[in-house]
């Protein structure tokens, strides 16, 4: 079987306005980065009439056998192409720094890819460049404004905005900064996190328009002054200048499948401790050009599709019509219990004990009103009795489950899903968030940890209550949650695979997004700054004698 | 007067392939980076047969009066496109950091700017940003290596490569890192230069190609391990990585002037720490396309046109053929002793005094065996008495001095200039670089202390002289010295203007850039990280209501 980066490059790619005329994308409108990728100028779009279908693709629990859900979302939206459906995918832009370390790249896998690959997962069109010197310039005038006098009043000891990198250093996690005398300012403990985990990320992607960047970014509250007011990148008089440098970053871009398809990708917020799914704008750009448009989410839908749901399609006013949820029988058993080496070995009892994971991600998406069909990623150790069992078990939720072979066939392989996701988008949309926009923030943060984690309750230090409290007595009260704990579990504990019941959900931490529009409640340990391993990739990455990059994936 | 980005916006561009056409450059070699910029890919430019003539611009010390030495390339290569000549210019990018501080852009002025110029002083083609991940790499990747047990023995306390941000942050100067545990490595003192600092900056701009900027990579010394030995980038396996990174910065970048003539806009290393001029790859892709290569080389003759020649020159085989040498009548009575506030009264006793700053910078231009001209920025402030003495000081020693007015004229302005030129570079060059490759290092500095800067010697404490030997030990010896001291004064004290004599210079520290290809004597304080102003021009910068952006410059 040929690698991914064979496969992609193999490929003879369209050039990008090629692909932008198949989309119904005037001229005007592309601004070429290459041969194979551009921006969108949104002003020279067609204004929508009729809007697509929004379709959502989800996951089991992630575990490291893997489940594709990106492999899974290009595939369906090839797939859909092939059933004469206009389809445009929209994804996350990939995070540089991670290359580098142990991950591979984010444009999916096998023949249901998003080209050019390495473009994609290196400096792309230069958006997380941009938000990383958005969100510095800010930490920058902060410190700036105290050393020369402080008129706003900030404590040292209570500035929140850190500074970021898209770069694994575990050195940069903690630092104290200005130090070297009075020239450099006041020293204080700080620290960095990677590019991502940046609020900036995560308004980029929420925001409706430059406009709304703009006064997002304003609201952002990067510090609390000595008498715990708190203060904003607009009291500091940094928004404008953010939005100037994130003003091409804002553009979607575009890029193409393998099956020659347009693709969005735009956006790629943490999906801890921000919503981790693709830009609004990117998402409404495609709604306005394409009958449908498949998206995904990051994590398992306990995270990745609440967030979905109930941050970017309540900020956005989106109605998805309906949601994948993608397994793999490797990734079931060992929900089951299989440990990663033995996950070869034919095992459908593990199957049936895994399937408790699958069963109530379809239940939980079932809550907010929206059709759900399984897709199950075939990998070619599986068998015919297990994947019997894992429709079976979806099939006893009431659920069809799709055996798809998209990694090895192309859209093809992914017809059978696109037709049940045809059936199940043309119904009129249930959609609607998990909870209002009213009730207390502890409330909101209960109400996710008891109907989607399935726990007994969310718990909470009293410093961490009156912190919510605080904040619903300045204004903030009518945000959502953004749950920020381990992708592996149901519950806070990363062991807990399967269905986990009986447990709580201890809040150790929140954090405002004032610009984002979110509260961040953090349940167990987030690290938002990643090390390199041993071994990083960056040590077999070169360009070849060819001039091709090696050892990128 | 319109302001420079009024007059920048007021102007029709042309397609970036309509300057690509006229500059003989296929459009096989063209990647469009929007519709008004460009990068090259050198292996589809055809095979150049005779090389252009290269005229150096350079300038007079700078003073705060401004003297306009971007402005005058451009105009002057506007001005030969306008005689007949077929002319590219070549020159450096502007830093993102300085934009949101003080500093204006770096794009020339009035009516002879390189365009489009919000682009070019922003992200651009994301050179810049390349650079910076590049360069942040290596650094997470010393730390790492020491996390994971250390097989180098680095000895973490002769760690000497730091880490960049493109970004004014005085808190970032000195650091203490790794803080909080041992997940986070040791902990040790560190901190940020800005990326026109880096070492990665000055390899980009010194390599002949891809190959070459790897092995450059390679090379740098970032460290020494506990028995003082050099450890390098490739000793850490960074060198193929940090290659990939600059895969498509390392390409030069084509834009236009307001005239529509072709210019390239690629790499800005600092002209302190580096060696202050566009990338050799620009330079000699422009002398294969072009009769007549206009550049630039940062501050006054006295550093940069000295390390254009001694080491641009030197490494590339590079053979310029006439310098330029830009001075204002305002900025000769600065050096006279006149007050910035008292600029606009004649003095033409003043411009007697401070001319001998002019007489020197002709006599050292002189000593590389090149032909020189003044090119005189008219101001409307000037008088005609101050002018004749200008040109007299420039007759007395040999020199044509002409006047120009391209700032309000554009090219026309400066055509007087380019006929001059034309006259000098026809001659065959006589350049040659000041000292030998194989005299010790010291001796360089030294030289050009005594013979650049009219020092009676250069000192150094025995514990630089020390460092010297043994990087002439370890083989480095052959290197040619980058000088960083004061832009201001042929002396290393910034308050001594016009053509001070009888000083030393006293050599403080040096720094071994093996990679770029030089060893750095910092005579003074150098700042490599600066710091924004009590109102940082950030705060005026914002989108204005019609979509263009405000406070830019």
């Amino acid at each position: 079987m040929l690698s991914d980066i064979d496969i992609s490059r193999a490929a003879t790619l369209q050039p990008i306005q090629a692909i932008a005329d198949k989309a119904g994308i005037p001229a005007d409108a592309v601004e070429p980065y290459g041969r194979f990728k551009a921006k969108l100028t949104r002003e020279h779009l067609p204004v929508p009439r009729d809007l697509g279908k929004l379709i959502l693709v989800t996951a089991i629990s992630p575990t490291p056998a893997g489940e594709g859900k990106s492999t899974t979302s290009v595939g369906l939206a090839d797939a859909l192409n092939r059933i004469g459906k206009k389809t445009m995918i929209a994804l996350r832009e990939p995070s540089l720094g991670p290359c580098f370390g142990t991950k591979g790249g984010a444009t999916g896998g096998g023949y249901a890819q998003v080209v050019p690959m390495e473009d994609i997962n290196l400096h792309f069109t230069g958006d997380f460049h941009a938000i990383t010197s958005a969100h510095n310039l800010l930490a920058a005038m902060i410190d700036n404004h105290v050393h020369w006098g402080n008129a706003l009043d900030i404590d040292v000891r209570r500035v929140v905005w850190r500074r970021v990198l898209d770069m694994n250093d575990r050195a940069l996690r903690d630092i104290a900064q200005s130090l070297g005398g009075p020239a450099n300012g006041f020293p204080r403990e700080s620290g960095f996190d990677i590019t991502v985990a940046s609020e900036v990320m995560a308004i980029l992607c929420l925001a409706d328009d430059l406009e709304d960047l703009e006064a997002r970014l304003g609201r952002i509250v990067v510090a609390y002054s000595r008498d715990r007011k708190p203060i904003t990148a607009k009291a500091l008089k940094a928004d404008g200048a953010m939005a100037v440098l994130l003003a091409e970053a804002i553009k979607p871009n575009l890029v193409q499948t393998l099956e020659g398809n347009p693709a969005l990708v735009h956006g790629g917020p943490f999906a801890n401790i921000a919503h981790g799914c693709n830009s609004v704008i990117a998402t409404r750009t495609a709604l306005g050009l394409a009958d449908y448009v498949v998206t995904e989410a990051g994590f398992g839908a306990d995270l990745g599709a609440e967030k979905f749901f109930d941050i970017k399609c309540r900020q956005a006013d989106l109605k998805p019509s309906a949601a994948v949820i993608v397994a793999t029988v490797r990734a079931l058993k060992m929900n089951g219990g299989v440990a990663k080496a033995d996950l070869s070995t034919e095992d459908v009892e593990a199957v049936k004990r895994g399937g408790v994971n699958l069963a109530r991600h379809i239940e939980n998406v079932r809550q907010f009103g929206l059709p759900a069909v399984v897709a199950i990623n075939r990998f070619p150790t599986d068998t015919g009795a297990e994947l019997t069992e894992v429709i079976a078990i979806a099939k006893a939720h009431g659920c069809d489950a799709i055996v798809c072979t998209h990694h090895a066939d192309g859209g093809k392989g992914a017809e059978g899903l696109a037709k049940v996701v045809v059936e199940l988008a043309e119904a009129p949309s249930q959609f609607a968030p998990l909870y209002d926009d009213d009730i207390p923030l502890f409330d909101k943060i209960n109400t996710v940890a008891t109907r989607i984690y399935r726990a007994e309750h969310a718990t909470a230090e009293p410093s961490v209550l009156a912190q919510l409290k605080r904040w619903e007595d300045a204004g903030y009260g009518h945000l959502p949650v953004c749950m920020a704990k381990t992708q592996y579990s149901f519950s806070t504990d990363p062991a807990a695979l399967g269905a986990p019941t009986g447990h709580s959900v201890p809040v150790r931490e929140v954090r405002l997004a004032a610009g984002a529009g979110f509260v961040v409640a953090i349940c167990g340990e987030i690290m938002t700054m990643p090390g390199l391993p041993r071994v990083p990739a960056a040590e077999g990455i070169r360009i070849g004698a060819s001039g091709e990059i090696e050892g990128l994936f």
